[in-house]
């Protein structure tokens, strides 16, 4: 892995002094150009060992570079408002929007590194979290994003001489602390993790740019040129290639699916709704009390057709919680800040803290819904989401999230009968809209789109429960019992297993009991 | 103050029965019009005594009106990233964007209350928190929102009634805690702080509604129909009006002002510049480890005119940090997100964390200048800036956060030497836009608006440094040596008498001594 980088590099004076100008002014013309176009964000990785002249290179970048258009994110210990939500959030709110330039001093790949070399973490679990890192840089890309990974490489003896070097010199002896000498004694095991975990990560979409780091011009030079020639190349491209993907085809050869499949007239009559939906909401109300609560948080996500009930249905829910222990997320238009991110940046945003509780009015699925059908997005685009969402959501109960999602189904003719209703009602009227009648007409590609989606996203960890809507009392009763029933079990399990904040791979295993309850998605 | 709703106040349950549908409706269509005009925010804090019935007010609100546009912040422990801001911070980052309402279970009124039963605020020092939440929440209602404070107010008598009844009903015995008894006991010293408070911030712009707790129906009905009311009131105004402001005039008596006072012509042989520079970078480097810098952060603001120089004289300031302790935030044009907030919230996001840098390239300062000078809001708008402005940065001041700003002044023909360079240069062409060349038009009418700035926003704590920058070398020392020397003069006082995180009223004396380096504003 590091060997291209233990050759000895070198730049001379004279060679730097010619070809900085000409590198620098490449360098502001890409950036100019990157901020005036605003199509991609890029983010820039500089790891390497300590003393490799990380901290060096990133000054170098700013001194050739425009630094209003840069910054840096450097991570340390994770504030209380980061260590109670996914181990990734912190690294999704520190993305930097299109066209700007994001360097990462300290990136997803130090906690995996530095918990192997301490033993916390197996083998096997840091080749699962290889994978995930994978998926995530191969989004990053997929959504437009220039990902740049440096690994500035010291030889041991060389990582040595540059801690003597800094010592000796009085104004740069500050930086050499007893923690970096502890380094060089944990030298072998970071080399043997990190070029374990380097080759895993060397992926097409970003792979790894080693460079020696005992010259100092030379490692200066290098990364300014590969940032140069990449940015210039990503510039340049027309659009992102789409992926080669399998073709996504459905036969409908007996014409039942899931979704034809659900009994739409069961119903639920006034005076038991009544009395089961006061049951239910004590039930939850007590459950949102529970003090095994504090240590997990509670993202509900809601999906259903126009006038299915979604409100309602969120209302019956919301009703019996706290309004501080709550936020309702209604999911619309992406705003400008939003636009300028990958697409999941606007739900990992609002994702909840411990003991509170999400409650997403449409959500992430609108990718392989709504987007899909409209031709919002491109075939490859919706195609790849179903994994990315997959992970999103592994991410979320990784970190002790509990996780719900709902399909609220209703038959066409309930919903031309809403429409016309809520025509006639007047503090109703504001709810539908052209658009509404519009989406009817694509009735049948959102089955479609629909099926796929269950199939591909209803997990054991987090099943889909699809809910027969056409009576709204048997919808809102069904719905809450269900999240009484996973919370319950899930706090229920938080007695016996749950280690937040991180459940390795080894966790798996245990929890496949819990993919008995993937029948909900057959709309029991 | 309180005797209002000390009366006995009840709806019956016919009354109650009759009039909330309608109420519900005119609710749901104000929040509905609200949403689609996106104009205006709407605060609204719900305060009282504990158990008046806060938390059912809001969840009848949530009943009532569409859960998706409301959202509920509760404020309890801060957070270590809200610690490490001022105050207001986390107030600032939760106001709802135009188009929604924001229910405030908690607010900036918890803390003084708080602290003066406690002991910790004297009466003057209360009165000083009191006048600047009146100009906090002026401010916001300058800036279109609707901000409602109800006070729902509870007897010592009905108090204890109240918790008893909790106590004594299974479901809600959980509320009542050894806590809750405890308030009973200090129901005299809350009643006495919160109605002379209550009293000091009922102002015309968002005046107390006080509403009698002990009747469920009474209290819901009056707080949702002063709500819709007040939203519909508010929604049919056609522009809030501006105040009577005094006019703002300047005579130009003498042709002398501060800015044509200052030197121009002053200048740093190359020679000499580069042995200052190192020295400075080497000082401030430092400067920029001390370990008393732990508790303070730094705000650093460039203004100037087009091509004076900031984006050269930020270079060489950032060169001599690390880039993992500051922020470089070029201001442009605020983002969507940013349009739906009061104006200075896109500068509030941008506040550092303890020990952290924060460079601004252009600033708050942008109201009183290009807008004022362009005319992209009304004379109202720019005038309340200033003292907009100095409460901004006074409570910066007061975190322990340290504030520099910087006006780089050149000459026209200076400017115009620029200009013309920098259309030779390839890699500085892109600096140079067609709004360059127009805003040299405006140069007489910037140059009053920058006097009018430096009088009305260089105060003792924050005193305005003007950089004579003809000269390129000369304006980089001047900037440099001035942070060096502030941050000296800032640390050294932390030695002796900065408590972070609240230096109330009484400190300002001691900070007297410092209005000496207000002369910096005069250009020395």
């Amino acid at each position: 892995m590091f060997e291209s980088a233990e050759i000895g590099h070198k730049v001379s004076k004279a060679q730097y002094k010619e070809q900085v100008p000409v590198l620098r002014e490449s360098l502001l013309e890409a950036q100019a150009t990157l901020f005036a176009q605003k199509k991609l964000p890029v983010v820039v990785l500089i790891s390497g060992e300590d003393g490799a002249g990380k901290r060096e290179t990133i000054s170098v970048l700013y001194e050739w570079m425009d630094p209003r258009y840069l910054s840096t994110l450097a991570f340390e210990e994770p504030t209380d408002e980061e260590r109670e939500r996914p181990a990734m959030w912190r690294y999704w709110r520190a993305l930097p929007p299109k066209g700007r330039i994001g360097i990462f001093s300290g990136s997803w790949y130090s906690d995996p590194i530095r918990m192997r070399i301490s033993g916390e973490l197996s083998e096997m679990e840091l080749d699962a979290r290889a994978a995930q890192i994978n998926r995530f840089e191969t989004m990053l890309v997929n959504e437009g994003a220039l990902v740049l990974k440096f690994w500035i490489h010291l030889t041991k003896e060389a990582q040595r001489a540059r801690f003597e070097a800094l010592e000796s010199d009085p104004h740069t002896a500050w930086r050499v602390t007893p923690w970096h000498w502890q380094r060089l004694k944990t030298y072998d095991a970071l080399h043997e993790v990190s070029s374990h975990l380097l080759r895993m990560t060397n992926t097409a979409a970003a792979p790894w740019v080693i460079v020696e780091g005992v010259d100092d011009r030379f490692r200066s030079l290098k990364v300014g040129q590969v940032l140069q020639a990449a940015l210039a190349a990503k510039l340049a491209e027309k659009r992102h290639p789409t992926f080669p993907g399998a073709p996504m085809v459905r036969a409908d050869t007996d014409g039942r699916n899931v979704l034809s499949a659900m009994d739409l007239s069961r119903k639920l009559p006034d005076k038991d709704y009544k009395a089961e939906l006061g049951l239910l909401q004590g039930r939850l109300s007590e459950l949102a009390r529970d003090s095994r609560l504090a240590k997990r948080s509670v993202v509900v996500a809601f999906e259903g057709a126009d006038a299915a009930g979604k409100g309602g249905a969120i209302r019956r829910v919301t009703a019996a919680l706290d309004a501080r222990q709550f936020q309702v997320i209604p999911v619309a238009a992406p705003t400008e800040e939003e636009r300028a991110q990958p697409y999941l940046w606007r739900f990992w945003r609002h994702l909840p803290r411990k003991n509170h509780f999400a409650i997403f009015d449409r959500t992430w699925y609108g990718r392989v819904l709504v987007e899909r059908v409209e031709g919002y997005c491109t075939p490859a685009d919706w195609q790849r989401a179903y994994s990315e969402i997959n992970d999103f959501e592994h991410e979320l109960i990784e970190s002790g999230t509990i996780v719900l999602k709902f399909w609220l189904q209703i038959s066409q003719e309930e919903q031309l009968r809403r429409f016309k209703e809520r025509e006639k009602i007047a503090f109703k009227r504001f709810k539908i809209t052209e658009e509404d009648w519009r989406n009817r007409e694509k009735w049948d590609a959102y089955q479609q789109a629909l099926c796929d989606m269950v199939e591909r996203t209803s997990t054991g960890d987090v099943p889909w429960t699809l809910v027969e809507s056409n009576d709204k009392n048997f919808a809102r009763v069904k719905i809450l019992r269900t999240i009484c029933e996973r919370l319950e079990a899930a706090l229920h399990e938080s007695d016996k297993s749950f280690k937040a904040p991180k459940p390795p791979k080894s966790e798996q295993g245990k929890k496949s009991g819990k993919k008995k309850r993937g029948d909900k998605a057959s709309g029991k």
